[in-house]
C-alpha cells in the first residue's frame, strides 16, 4: 500500500516541542514533509506576506526520515509555499501544531495554527489543527499522542466533508486524571476582555502590551469549552465560508 | 438628538485616500474617532501583536472635526486599543475601509479591513467593512459615497443581528456605467491559485514573492462575485462563529 503524504506546519516555530512531537507521531503514519515558520508566529491568524519576500530553506533538526523546510513567512505562507513549490503532489493530509496553548472557542480567529489548517482545506486537502491547553515549553504531550494518531488515521481513512477542517483541543495533562474521551462540539461563544498593560519607555513615551482575560459566555453543554472543562478532547468542524446564512433575510429588511 | 459615536479603522494605513474619504462621509453622520495603522497592513487578517509592543499617538492630517490616532499595530490591535484605551464609551458603529481593492469571496479570510470589522462585532459593536474594487491610489470614490452613507445610516438606525458584520464590496467606477443597486449575497466559493515568483538575491540565495490568480468556482447567482460582475454592490453578512454545524453529524461518524 502506498504511504500517505502528510504536510506538517505550526505557528510556534519549527524547533518547538509541540511540532517535534507531531513529527514523531506522523512519521508512523506516512511520508512527512515539514514546512514551518523559522520563528514564533503566534496570533498571526490568516496573515499572508504581501509586502515582504519569503525565504525558505532545507532544515535539519534530528535524524528522522521527514523532510523539513524552515520558512520566514506566516503559517499560511508556509502552506501556500508547500503546495506550490515544495511538494511534488497534493498531500493526503495537513496537520498543524501541536500548538502550545488553546485554540478553542474564539481563539480560532486569531490562531496561526488553525489558519494554516484552514488554508489547506481551501486547497482541498483534509486538515486538522491540534492544540494542547498548556503554554509551557515543557508541556507533557505523552497522553495526547495516541489520540492525535487515532484522529489522524480516521481522517486519512474517511476524509472530511468539503471545505471542513478539524479544530482539535486537548486538555492539559494532569496527574491521576485521564482524558475521558472525545466530543464533537460547536465553537463556544466567548471573547477576550482586553486590559492593555500601559508602560513608559526610557524616553517618556507610552507603549502598550496586549493582554487580557478569556471569558466564556456560553452556557450550553455542546461547546468546546464545556468539553475541555470536563476533561474531554474537543473537536469542532470549522469552515472558511463566513456567510451568516441565517441572517440574510433580516439584512434584506435593514438595508 | 445625541450624535452617534463612530469608530473608523482600515488596513491600508491612516493616510490613504480610502480612509480619508470614509472620514469625510462619517463626519456627516456622527462624532468620528479614527484609530488606524501608521503603515500598510494589508493581508494581516485577524493578526494581533503578541510578541511586540504597540504604540499609538494622536495624529493630525486635516482640519476635520474627527479625532485621530495612528497605531503601530495591526487593524485588529487598533480596534482593541480603541475600545479599551481611547474611546470613553462603546461606539454606535465601527466602519472599516474604504479598502483599496476587493474583499469579496475568499478574500475575506485574508483581509485586515474585514477582520477589524469582525473584531468590533465580537465586542458587540455593529460593524461594516467597505471595499472598492480598485487598487489604484487614484481610485474614484465619488460614486460609492452616497451608498456608503445610506448603508451606514441604515445600520445606525436598525442595528445588526448579534455577531454579524457586513462585508460591503463596491464595483470599480466606470465611465457611462452606473452602479445598478445593492444585492445581499453569500460568499462566493473561490480560491487563489498561487504562482510564487521565485528570484535570486545578489548573494545567490533564493527568495519568493507571493502572487497568484483569483479563481471563482461558484456558478450560483446569489454570490458576491456574481453581483459585482453585474455592477451591483454586494453585501455579505458575515459571522465569527466558524463552526460547520451542517457537518457535525458526519464528523461523529468519522472520528
Amino acid at each position: 500500500m502506498k504511504k500517505p503524504l502528510i504536510l506538517i506546519v505550526n505557528d510556534d516555530g519549527i524547533t518547538t516541542p509541540g511540532i517535534r512531537r507531531l513529527i514523531d507521531i506522523m512519521n508512523n503514519l506516512g511520508d512527512v514533509v515539514v514546512v514551518a515558520p523559522d520563528k514564533p508566529q503566534s496570533g498571526k491568524s490568516h496573515s499572508i506576506s504581501l509586502n515582504t519576500v519569503i525565504r525558505c530553506s532545507p532544515f535539519v533538526f534530528d535524524n528522522g526520515p521527514q523532510k523539513e523546510y524552515a520558512c520566514s513567512g506566516t503559517p499560511v505562507d508556509c502552506v501556500k509555499l508547500a503546495f506550490n513549490k515544495i511538494l511534488h503532489r497534493k498531500p493526503d493530509l495537513c496537520v498543524s501544531g501541536i500548538n502550545h496553548g488553546s485554540n478553542s472557542s474564539i481563539n480560532v480567529v486569531y490562531s496561526g495554527t488553525m489558519s494554516a489548517a484552514i488554508e489547506a482545506s481551501i486547497s482541498g486537502v483534509p486538515s486538522i489543527g491540534f492544540s494542547l491547553l498548556d503554554y509551557s515549553i515543557d508541556a507533557d504531550f505523552s497522553e495526547c499522542s495516541n489520540f492525535i494518531s487515532d484522529i489522524s488515521l480516521s481522517v486519512l481513512k474517511s476524509g472530511l466533508p468539503e471545505g471542513v477542517s478539524l479544530n482539535v483541543n486537548i486538555p492539559k495533562s494532569v496527574r491521576n486524571k485521564s482524558i475521558k474521551g472525545i466530543k464533537i462540539c460547536k465553537q463556544s461563544k466567548a471573547k477576550w476582555i482586553e486590559e492593555f498593560d500601559e508602560r513608559e519607555d526610557p524616553f517618556g513615551r507610552k507603549y502598550y502590551w496586549l493582554t487580557g482575560d478569556f471569558v466564556d459566555l456560553d452556557s450550553s453543554k455542546d461547546t468546546d469549552e464545556y468539553a475541555l472543562k470536563n476533561h474531554y478532547i474537543s473537536i469542532v468542524p470549522i469552515k472558511f465560508d463566513l456567510t451568516s446564512y441565517e441572517s440574510i433575510s433580516e439584512i434584506k429588511t435593514i438595508i
